[in-house]
């Protein structure tokens, strides 16, 4: 057991999702995007010190079942049903309020919790700003390079920072009369290689999928929905069109995220781009606001208190 | 130009799905697992010669477009269309009767018509009998040894057949009163990683895609459908499900089809075994309603007359 304090963590849609979706136990801790301090360690703890700045991920892999084993797949069976049923691994939460049970969204940790640290190895220092890593990596993995990035948003406010990772083009599917799938499809010639849906809307993922190529297009869903299902036309995955999912972007903890990590510290990823706004927790509704009207890419809340805001060191 | 005399046609549920459907334009040739003989070859015909043993494919390869050229597919964009709408790579149909044209689906030869031959090479000697000779290889080229393959069928009749072609176990799901997919995931602890649906219903795919393991479980779709849609939970596919579809079992014409043909010549591959009845043209409608019956599993129109059947070669 150790307890560590929570810098700051990033408020998703999918926290909106959940926390409007009807198949939630409540009360519940949100927050999955966040970055802390080790703050005191149990003595049956080996692998962190205090002062050790870790990533509380997510998606944790227990490194023992046959999913973590296997090269194909983050979703470690251990884990997945009891982070979505608000658990952690040991099936309990570490959150009481006044001898309530108190829930933990995707190991809820935008508070000040004690929580059970899920990285094995203490590697991941100066990490104060990670939001939204894993997903906006979302098959980034393949290596291809792509000649064309074609951003699509209704929000054309967010088109500049689209642009400034490196969307080729922008397309606010407000501008034209045809659908967005349409759209793309003349753009493109015949459609994109790959589509990724970031938002967790059936109706855009339908749109994503429309808009990949005969023949071998994929379209990757990233954004979470508590929706039931998506309507594919059958003759589209006859001719050759791939509906898949990612989660976490498909990163494994230990192995990838303090390469992504590292990455970031070199420059080679942009992060701190995605944040458009910081706030301090009593504002949390106005992220949600911001979230609901579109407004911005990424609000991060902060949790530490001002005046002992660690400095951050450059390794 | 040159003529092939069509020796045997396979009846394909394709054909049934086709003749039945609402999209396709009539009259229409139906017949596209046939093999053949070149009768005669015009001056410009320099790849082929009278006698040459030839398996007209219904799905050809132009060898020039974008995804002819590429590894990923063998979905000609300059066949593909044409092949759907009834009519050859050059935008005509070769058959017309009394005046009217008509239309040949999947290049429609089994009947005795002028077609364009297809394959580049002629060297495909010696197969009298190959119907169906991709879709039921569908997605068996990823390197992976099986160790359980599970046969689903409603009609417990097949299951001998299954077993001959590497079944290990069949199920019938009038067997059982849960869904055949809580069947499939009760058998092999959390589902199978690679679904193939070669039925042609909607329904079988859901249940198809449903049957495959979270993580990585993999749905192929094989069997053709005019219907419209699929219902696709979302919540699958962001738990590492992909569905997917292959057309002619992905294999390209001039690269892949000679080989299986050497595969089955070498007794590498099983089809023979595939023909449960062999039957006249006269009689093409036994085959139709074996079919709506479930009954055997592929029906052979013969369509060369038996005096003059000729000797097959053993090469």
């Amino acid at each position: 057991m150790s307890t560590t304090g929570i810098i700051a963590s990033g408020v998703c849609h999918t926290d909106q999702e959940y926390l409007t979706g009807q198949f939630r136990q409540f009360p519940l801790v949100l927050g999955h995007e966040a970055a802390g301090i080790v703050e005191s360690v149990g003595p049956e703890v080996t692998k962190f010190s205090q002062g050790d700045k870790v990533i509380p991920l997510f998606l944790p892999q227990c490194g023992e079942c046959e999913r973590c084993l296997s090269p194909k797949t983050n979703r470690c069976r251990k884990n997945w049903a009891n982070t979505q049923a608000g658990v952690m691994a040991d099936g309990t939460s570490r959150i009481s309020y006044k001898g309530q049970q108190v829930y933990q969204f995707l190991g809820g940790v935008a508070s000040l919790p004690v929580m059970v640290l899920r990285l094995k190895q203490p590697r991941l220092r100066n990490v104060p700003r990670v939001p939204c890593l894993a997903s906006e990596l979302s098959d980034s993995r393949p290596s291809w390079a792509a000649s064309r990035i074609i951003g699509v948003d209704v929000n054309p406010e967010r088109f500049e920072k689209a642009r400034l990772f490196g969307a080729t083009e922008c397309v606010n599917p407000n501008d034209h009369a045809k659908t967005i799938q349409e759209v793309l499809l003349d753009i493109t010639s015949g459609g994109v290689d790959y589509a990724l849906e970031c938002v967790g809307s059936p109706v855009v993922m339908n749109s994503a999928f429309e808009s990949t190529r005969d023949a071998w297009g994929t379209c990757v869903i990233v954004g979470w929905s508590e929706s039931e299902a998506i309507n594919i036309k059958v003759e589209k995955i006859l001719m050759g069109h791939t509906l898949k999912g990612t989660y976490f972007g498909d990163w494994k903890s230990v192995e990838d995220v303090p390469k992504l990590v590292d990455d970031y510290m070199n420059e080679k990823l942009k992060l701190d781009e995605f944040i458009t706004d910081q706030l301090p927790l009593e504002k949390i509704n106005v992220a949600f606001d911001h979230m609901k009207k579109g407004k911005g890419i990424r609000t991060v809340i902060n949790l530490w208190p001002e005046e002992t805001t660690p400095t951050v060191e450059t390794v």
